[in-house]
């Protein structure tokens, strides 16, 4: 008896306390641990997606979000509604500048163009319906193309609910799928967001960094039809009624207090095999570093004395650098990690406990074997063929894309390609369009012929002898033999132009094959090796998917037999994690800890009045003149801005709701820190630290100095 | 009985908790609290200067020193024994870069000119002998004048004792006299510095600051002649066998343990009246930062094209940028403290107490009314006379000190002014030698018409005629006339040559008068006023000592009588102060805390290999091969290298042995941070942080990396 109870309460451990990306559906499994660590709700509620808190907590896409109003005010990261920030601003009204207040529903503004704001809605376990009987006795290709069909019909079922957009998820690296259904609100309005001196105060050079003083927070409003029911933007529309809000919570946290946040984290690597550690780690960051320091470089380069092409790749020079940072970040943490020794050493742990047991043995030792040769087959590819996406033109990738929707365009919508379904139209269209803001032909012809010059002191063995010969590409060729045979490729097409570009959206394969325009010739000429390539990595997906759901399987019983239970890697889905609001006791650098807090302190202290650290003018005169409002903390001695929580996120978590132990809203999760970004493969308490922008300073920020009273009493906060 | 235990142990409480720069005999006074705080030695061993430990603690006259072997190695920092390292330099070898390591005592190395090493021998109570019952009743200037004589009779009688220097100093304010003997040891060695890049790692912009990761340590040995009594640098020397020597302790500190230090500290300001403080933090601060950061730039511009000019104002850029950096750092603590206030408060509950008993009004109301009247009176005239300092040329300066010593030299030694007498006039001479390679016509002639210009726009009521009328000097001059005033004035004199300048220290008042050289004319001509102005101050001095003693006398009363010990402001004189190692919960920047250690891995954190992060390959590798030797220490899973602790220290105590509660030698006090110096004026125990390079890192250093083995074994640390 007691050893069933000792059992019962192991099962509830996970990995590591405070690492877990729960599904809802999880956490009575971990109700233990969440009832130890403070949670006051029954976990049971956290599963339930249509009550309180889950329905309300939204997705944007890429974000989290949650409603906060009953008038479907939502609240979510400035960097989150940035974009919206930026549409909406002009060179005489510079909202990004200024920020931006609507003080009535009148004033606010639409958001950029393919804002959505998604309400998952359900989540039902779709695993024998992806992999059927019959399914499950197919191989390599012919058993990814039987899901993929499965997994389309299971879609256009559940798309029949109007104003719904469905998708199934794979987790487990494949050994479940769940369909997700989610209530797709189109008409998305900016309502506020402050000046970009708060909320993107410290800019790139404190991205990824603690201490942290960015007040990263801005409001959408969800609108609908009068039906209640999600339309195209119109001014007749009314703000959506959401069933439940987040209360925000009348008293802030202090270290050490429980939180939890309910977002869409993006993607993790948890349960990696130590090979693909290996790869990773020891090639494909260290080249994708190498790479993206060169285009930055070329960037540089080729729109120094030209503004307008400057202005074009500010945000893909700030992507890559976002990511540049993010992998050279992960590279330094793991050379100071035992990572690769600790996942070595589970997998040989995982061995001989299959290999101990005859049954076991025979249920998994052969899919493990052969998880890991498949995976090492893959890896192997895929770093052949690293320099080939850097080395084509960014036309090309479009012209294939659009030769590829008129080829599947010939089929049966539910016959046709998953991502070239009418379905998918509206964002393919999106894509093309937004391609003209962020191109320019010189930068990216540079960029093609440095690449492919690097590519071609490959062996040509290693090489793609239809790319070779598409471009006519020789051995041994220069950066300018190659700028000298683009040029002509480059002027020979008029995919640049926008028009066009859609146009070719509408034609038919013929069209194709008679254009002599040179991305679609080269689109053309390209579509055999495309298919053929296609045709070996669904064969190769189909035999990993088999192989790695029995390892994963091993992998699940093994932990769950040593009493850990188990969650999925992040991949985009609703996801729930706890931990508490906790400094660090070793910093960086060295000979410092970090507190749980920052304060108005700290941005009077950064605030130099240029560049990333401009808080506005009457900000600082405020915080000069103590004006603390109700937002002041003796434990701080002024108010909170930023806090540290050991909660486990990871990119798609921008925007989530932070909840304290009654669901109640205390701060919006932004980012975390540098040597925490390793977390995606590696959580380590000591070290993972989410940042959080407080909700006192957000308060204080909007009472004090933007005087946003209409959505202080909008939130029952004033 | 309770009532009174109480107040016995009340009264052992000093103002604050760690703060407090004890006189050796005040300490059975604290004995109480030492032993709380974890002191194993009886407390009152540390009142007897010639026993163990304080029989170990020496001075090297600015900086503090120990004793650490029988054949007296001293110990002491860095920055201390610069000067003789940069003296033993040359291009061929440079020990600032190299370090220095004498592997026998025949390779050590004679210590720069002038260098000394003090030992403390005794200290007498003389307060009645300066101020005897005749002097009492004297007033003013006749005051000051009876209480120098005094002084130069019992210094003089003190110095009968051959090899000892003797000094009188003014302890709170003036209110009590002590006379201090010390032995002076002139022939001193440099023994082992280390690399420039350990001993002064991270350079200007470490210093003041947390994280630190300096070897800030050298060592002297003390050498005497075969007699064992000092004697000038002599191949026949010995080396001096110290009665007493520190121990190195076998344990290093942890967070929390006791510490403590012995040493000199320089000059604090903890008993002000608040109308003190007022005018330096509003006015003479505020002008010294000014004029510093106009000096800097003048400076720079002057020297830009001129090596040799640049190489000689070095070390006075060094300088100014450190009293900048440390008066701004006080500056910006001041605006944001309450000390002011509290330093008012205290004055009226001081008043408050003296007027609420006859006999004590009686005795103080007319002496604290009186004091700050005298006070007012004298930072009027230091306010309008601050720009005639920067405004007066180098030379003139030495040309009045020059001239002053042959009119002193007229009278009997013991009647010439002190700083004038025979035992002054190597000092004099030295201080004439060394502005040779500190000076610049060009650069000094731009800085005092820069200075001369500003000090013109006063009004000339507030201006001084005499230095007016000795220059020509007229309104609004600008510095382009003013240059071309002074440059006839600069040719004229012949100053700048040092013999020509050492040679005026044999002349007699009639060739000085006879003399064109023009600087020595200037002094001439100033000499009257010169002599009035000092009677003025030496007026008011007289009645500040008095009326000051009788305050302090008021305020020494006061807190004891709440029970508080009272220790006297810091004087250049032997003092010890105890407290704790221990982190900083508000670190800086904001959202950062302290932590009580640094580590190695901060070393190769900051190293660039350039300039200031220059740490020697040898040490990097060592880190990187985790040589720790016995060194580490798993509390930082390193060896720690600086550490934190509430030691009450200042300038003068660099080099200090810092002890554990066995007077254990555990590292060395070297460094405050920037927000700590504030506590010249105002001891924060929340704020204010020593900074000790670790013992485990000396040793470490100079047996992992320097291969020191000799020294080592020396001070039986093998």
């Amino acid at each position: 008896m007691k050893k069933t109870l000792l059992l019962t309460a192991m099962l509830s451990t996970p990995l590591f306390a405070a690492e877990g990306m729960w599904m809802p559906q999880q956490l009575p499994e971990i109700a233990p641990q969440l009832k130890a660590a403070g949670l006051e709700l029954d976990p049971a509620n956290l599963t339930k997606l249509t009550e309180f808190p889950m329905g309300a907590i939204v997705s944007l896409g890429g974000c989290s979000a949650s409603f906060v109003s009953p008038q479907g005010l939502v609240v979510s990261n400035h960097h989150c509604v940035y974009g919206s920030i930026q549409y909406n601003s002009t060179a005489e009204k510079n909202l990004i500048k200024e920020g931006f207040l609507a003080k009535t529903f009148e004033e606010e503004l639409p958001a950029a163009p393919g804002s959505r704001i998604y309400v998952t809605v359900e989540v039902s376990n779709v695993t024998d319906k992806v992999i059927d009987s019959k399914t499950a006795k197919l191989n390599g290709k012919k058993r990814v193309d039987a899901m993929e069909a499965n997994e389309k019909a299971l879609v256009a079922e559940c798309e029949k609910d109007e104003g719904h957009r469905c998708n199934v998820y794979s987790f487990y690296g494949g050994q479940e799928f769940h369909l997700i259904k989610q209530m797709e609100i189109r008409d998305v309005r900016l309502v506020h967001a402050p000046a970009d001196g708060v909320g993107k105060f410290g800019g790139d050079t404190d991205n990824w960094m603690w201490p942290r003083h960015t007040g990263d927070y801005g409001f959408y409003r969800a609108y609908v039809g009068k039906d209640g029911k999600p339309a195209d933007f119109s001014k007749d529309n009314v703000p959506y009624q959401p069933k439940h809000i987040l209360k925000l919570a009348k008293e802030g946290v202090k270290e050490g207090d429980f939180v939890m946040i309910a977002g869409y984290p993006g993607r993790t690597n948890r349960h990696r095999l130590p090979s693909e550690i290996e790869y990773t780690f020891n090639y494909s960051y260290p080249a994708f570093v190498k790479a993206s320091g060169e285009a930055l470089e070329i960037i540089d380069r080729e729109t120094k004395e030209r503004k307008d092409a400057a202005i074009k790749y500010a945000s893909t020079i700030a992507s890559i650098n976002n990511y540049y940072k993010n992998r050279q970040g992960m590279i330094d943490s793991y050379k100071n990690s035992d990572m690769l020794a600790r996942k070595q050493a589970l997998l040989a742990d995982l061995k001989k406990w299959v290999n101990a047991d005859k049954a076991r043995k025979k249920q998994f030792a052969k899919a493990i074997d052969q998880t890991e040769k498949l995976i090492a087959e893959r890896d192997a590819i895929a770093r052949k063929e690293f320099l080939l996406g850097y080395a084509s033109p960014r036309m090309l990738r479009s012209a294939q894309q659009l030769y590829r929707l008129a080829n599947e365009k010939t089929k049966d919508d539910m016959a046709r390609k998953s991502g070239f379904q009418e379905r998918d139209v509206p964002r393919i269209k999106q894509g093309l369009e937004s391609i003209t803001r962020r191109y320019d032909q010189q930068v990216d012809m540079a960029l093609t012929a440095h690449f492919m010059s690097q590519y071609l002191a490959m062996p040509a063995k290693d090489r793609d002898a239809a790319f070779d010969k598409a471009f006519g590409l020789k051995d041994n060729m220069s950066e300018t033999d190659l700028l000298v045979l683009l040029k002509p490729i480059y002027e020979g097409s008029k995919l640049e132009d926008l028009d066009t570009r859609l146009g070719w959206m509408d034609k038919d394969v013929a069209a194709f094959k008679a254009s002599d325009d040179q991305f679609i010739k080269l689109a053309v000429a390209l579509y055999d090796r495309d298919m053929k390539k296609e045709q070996r990595d669904e064969e190769m997906g189909g035999k990993i998917q088999q192989a790695y759901a029995e390892y994963m399987d091993a992998l699940k019983t093994y932990l769950n037999s040593k009493g850990q239970a188990v969650y999925p890697d992040a991949n985009s889905t609703l996801r729930i994690t706890y931990g508490k609001v906790i400094g660090r006791e070793a910093g960086l650098p060295d000979g410092t800890a970090w507190t749980a807090f920052t304060t108005l302190r700290g941005i009077t202290a950064k605030h130099t009045g240029e560049g990333e650290f401009d808080a506005p003018d009457a900000q600082i005169a405020a915080i000069k003149a103590k004006q603390y409002d109700k937002y002041y903390e003796a434990f701080v001695d002024s108010v909170p801005v930023n806090f540290l929580a050991t909660l486990d996120i990871t990119g798609g978590n921008s925007g989530s709701a932070t909840l304290n132990s009654k669901a109640e809203l205390v701060g919006l999760a932004f980012d975390g820190t540098l040597d925490s970004i390793i977390s995606d493969w590696d959580f380590d308490v000591a070290k993972t630290r989410s940042i959080q922008v407080d909700l006192r300073y957000m308060l204080w920020q909007m009472k004090v100095v933007d005087k946003a009273d209409n959505l202080l009493k909008e939130m029952n906060a004033l």
